[in-house]
């Protein structure tokens, strides 16, 4: 199973692409395809220890960075490493995924123009995966990419990220929820009233409309919405638990007796961070585009490309496109 | 300085009404008309010791429930605590504002026929109040009941919110800012693009574009929205509140030591508690409408009683409506 690596455009390139070399100890099955300035990638990996007959570079000589405007840096940085990779992805059926840390504008873009979308798919959604409560994982989509979204939009978002959950997940029919201001039938906007009649009417296990602050029951597979109110949604989350832990850790410490061994404080918190982590889930994956791409965080180090691939891998071997594609 | 309680209508109305005692007792220079069942009032309030001559009531023999339809119980239940407590508002001059913690449908379009909104409003928003990081109070205005905006309602929303906030707290220029999906002047949906225009020309304090992870910062004294991601931004700080913060529990629990004297651990979450509260902060203001008008939550005790009226005689003192209604 071959699978890209887009090495540039990303803010630790070098762990980054670091991370091909851990992936290929503890994935099996799979050879990696860098793509990259050969020098920088070889230097990358220069003190690792792995399979190297499972690794190939291909050497590009530019590469895309956030302060490129996303359509003009597809259209003109041709020898990109995220161009040549999203080409390469297109033309070589052998190969099954890409992955990249750049910058999201340009491989929402790049994606939708070189690999271009499934059939009946207007805009393609990007996925947030969360921690549960539970310990089960949440899509989101979409979180970010698309806005002003049609109810069509969401209805894709939902099938695509069934498809991801079932895949993944094993999980035969995931539950599928739309974002709203109450769970009652006729709550929410226009969009959303809309969006509700058609996933009724979609074969998924539809379960009606949920309010954000249920969002990390595990109650929900699939969670679809308008990309602004899904941002807002996971943005909130985030902030939320930065302050609320933070304020706790102050309170803590304030209030603990002078003498109090507070390494089990330390360990909880520790805990706490690890449960919260959005890295464990992998990257973010684009729904709905005829083959996969997973866009992994801007600052991703080596687990990051290492979750990322064993994302890959999962979606391929679920048979994420098949009823789809 | 006359404030009126609509007494009926809430998940505790004995509590709510005994608050009105507490509230004579610590709020100076206030008097309360308490409409509602004369009897029931009358029993609320029969253990109380407080000033009476500070207290009218005002018998009603009908009362409108979340199981009403609000703009059929507004137009037939004309006897209810909440037809004629609007009614007294609009008519009586001497009368400041009115305090309910009923079905929040019935308040917003009782508001809105009897009352009436101020010039050029075309839709009252409906605002929340958190506590920040700092200590500081940020407005949120839409938080739900108001869908599908349009930029001339958020551009209200910023007007009534800003008021609030300097005749509230004092602080003459609040800062304004525009829910959107990340900083940069550009970024956005329609909506947020086309208010983004007009907050700018508003001669209003506008900060600009903000994220939902610093809603509660204290950066921003008003946060302007449209009323769905609104209300997904304060359930999904409420969700994840609860959630970080059960989530610590269990692992420090867990993690302690046998021994280990837990005291300041449970301190510690009474503070966090505190600090979360959004009771303190007041009820939620009915923005832009003619009079004052504050709808507590639907669960309110006699602390949010006594919080309410704090809230209503500031607004009144602070001049909330004098350059606007």
């Amino acid at each position: 199973m071959k699978i890209l690596i887009d090495c540039f455009g990303c803010d630790n390139p070098k762990e980054w692409t670091r991370g091909i070399a851990d992936a290929i100890n503890q994935v099996d099955g799979v050879s990696i395809i860098a793509v990259g300035d050969r020098d920088f990638i070889e230097d990358s990996l220069s003190g690792e220890t792995f399979d190297r007959s499972r690794l190939e570079i291909v050497h590009t000589t530019e590469m895309i960075t956030n302060d490129d405007f996303p359509a003009e840096a597809i259209r003109k940085k041709r020898d990109s490493s995220l161009v040549r990779a999203l080409k390469m992805l297109r033309d070589d059926d052998s190969i099954k995924a890409l992955i990249s840390a750049g910058s999201t504008g340009a491989v929402l873009v790049g994606s939708i123009v070189i690999i271009g979308n499934c059939e009946g798919v207007e805009r393609p959604g990007l996925s947030a995966l969360m921690p549960c409560d539970n310990g089960k994982t949440v899509l989101i989509a979409d979180c970010g990419a698309n806005m002003d979204c049609d109810a069509d939009n969401l209805l894709d978002f939902a099938r695509y990220g069934s498809s991801y959950i079932k895949s993944v997940y094993g999980i035969e029919k995931p539950a599928v929820a739309l974002l709203s201001v109450g769970v009652e039938d006729k709550k929410g906007n226009n969009l959303t009233k809309e969006a509700f009649a058609l996933l009724k009417e979609s074969g998924l296990n539809f379960v009606g409309n949920m309010e954000a602050r249920d969002a990390l029951s595990g109650k929900y597979d699939v969670i679809v919405t308008d990309g602004f109110p899904g941002n807002v949604l996971i943005k909130s989350f985030e902030g939320a638990a930065k302050t609320v832990s933070g304020m706790m850790a102050q309170y803590l410490m304030k209030n603990a007796p002078k003498d109090t061994d507070l390494s089990f404080v330390k360990k909880s918190f520790g805990q706490l961070g690890a449960a919260l982590d959005t890295s464990s889930t992998g990257g973010a994956v684009l729904l709905g585009l005829k083959k996969i791409v997973i866009k992994s965080h801007g600052n991703a180090t080596a687990i990051n490309t290492v979750n990322s691939i064993k994302q890959a891998k999962k979606m391929i071997e679920g048979g994420y496109l098949d009823d789809l594609g």
